[in-house]
């Protein structure tokens, strides 16, 4: 047990402080979730250009949580649980929210315009991650309910299994009939994109995994 | 000298749990990595899909082996080292395993009958990497032989500067030689998989390198 | 506030080993990000050949770095911060040596020899993250200047959001011009392996974060 650990007995007074800004950064990944989703199943190419617009923004609505946690850091010698525990969580829902915003930047750049099935089956697995994120984080701050966010750790890492499969399967897809080179790198780092998201939720089930063996 | 090391000295009892399972979980690396070894070596293609198959099955068990790590983690309150370094060993290992399954199953998936000759000598380095990291993990349940484990780190971090060498000299070797883009693609990413393996090990050797460093 | 950090207000030898190589390890990213520099800027091919030679050299010279930091970490018992930061230090200047090793090895294995706009602002990139990770460690060694240090982090992460924008457009751009497709997979790697030596200094700044959140 930390030095952190028995200090957390006395001053519970920190929570208040990050656990509304976790809550915050992980509503921020449904929301972005949901954005792509739409931006993903619209034909209307004008919207969907907007959609990434709007994820763009809540990357960096993102960016400023990420940054006013570490500020707290800095000012609380006090933390609910280890300060690298909290830069760990903090710094991997940011690499969540990064890789969403990065899969919709490469379909822009790369003037991607029809959005295949695997890769809307990839976005609707980062929602679902994202929710079990957020599901998880809404439980982090009394640590009664440890089953419930091991539950969610669980759950995410079948969604990236899942991801893993269709990923796989799309490229190997790709291989067999898309007789473009140039398409085929183009899709394959989509595709790579949007599965990386899940690997990033997926890291973010491994630093909740950490802090409840630390804490539990 | 953390909380632990203070401890273990007084209640060794959780070691009988924990380094029974690190050493499966090595052997399975090699088992893994022989019947790797097997597959590419096969010109028989009913047989090596059957190799697949099985280095599938094997990295199922790995899972299972991890999975109970973590369980005996939650159970036990003294452990043999920082709770930390055990879910990160944990953690490398299984990423090994993962990488060596990714491999075979990119063959199988973007339909590579031919074996080049880098793929064999990546996998060879496979095997070397998984028998050093089951020499270490042997070494590790008496820290006496500290001696033997940094030699077998030192020599993981020289099978992967190998395979380095291996995969650069492979991919330069498809640019100059391969002419269909789309296989040149497909072999990168094959070779790619296999080196990333060796990477792997390279982390397995960095987290018992923090463990040498916490406890010698 | 760790065992490490209350000895080391009566113990502070230690700093005497430590820091000089911190500094000469980041001193040796600044001397290769110039070769480097040098080398993309040159037209003269052979003497590009010899520069990325020097670079080789002043990897390997990186190397003993490490390997001199980890043996001092075996010898000394007190440490001017924790340990594992100390590792993460090394091994994350040690990252940035081997992308910029690499990133030259790949332009010279895959006979790269005209070398683009972009990697030219990326090499620049490179050498300004060099600059501020060594400005940071030369503020490391007495942690008055806090300020300091977490503005050079600031900045490293600037400059890796700039090397972010430089690549996406320039695989874009890639594929809309290039219609080699093997040619374009050759530049993007180049391309990707220059930046990710600015994610590897970025990796730096966030290790150097984590040591200001624990001592400050």
């Amino acid at each position: 047990m930390s030095l952190n650990s028995i200090f957390q007995y006395f001053v519970p007074k920190d929570r208040k402080v990050f656990f509304p800004l976790f809550e915050q950064a992980a509503g921020n990944l449904v929301v972005m979730s949901n954005v792509l989703i739409e931006a993903v199943n619209t034909a209307d190419l004008k919207k969907r250009e907007e959609l990434y617009n709007q994820i763009d923004k809540l990357e960096n609505f993102g960016d400023e949580l990420t940054h006013q946690i570490y500020q707290e850091l800095s000012k609380n010698f006090i933390t609910p649980f280890d300060r690298e525990d909290i830069t760990a969580l903090t710094s991997a829902i940011d690499d969540v929210a990064d890789y969403i915003q990065g899969s919709v930047n490469r379909m822009s750049l790369y003037k991607v315009e029809e959005i295949s099935k695997s890769m809307i089956s990839l976005s609707e697995l980062i929602l679902a991650g994202s929710l079990e994120i957020d599901k998880a984080i809404k439980e982090l701050k009394d640590l009664k309910n440890v089953r419930a966010i091991a539950d969610c750790c669980i759950r995410i890492n079948n969604i990236e299994n899942q991801a893993d499969d269709i990923f796989d399967r799309a490229v190997a897809d790709l291989f067999l009939y898309e007789k473009d080179a140039i398409n085929l790198i183009k899709y394959k780092e989509v595709l790579a994109a949007l599965e990386t998201a899940t690997d990033m939720c997926e890291d973010v089930a491994n630093v909740l995994e950490t802090i409840l063996v630390k804490n539990a």
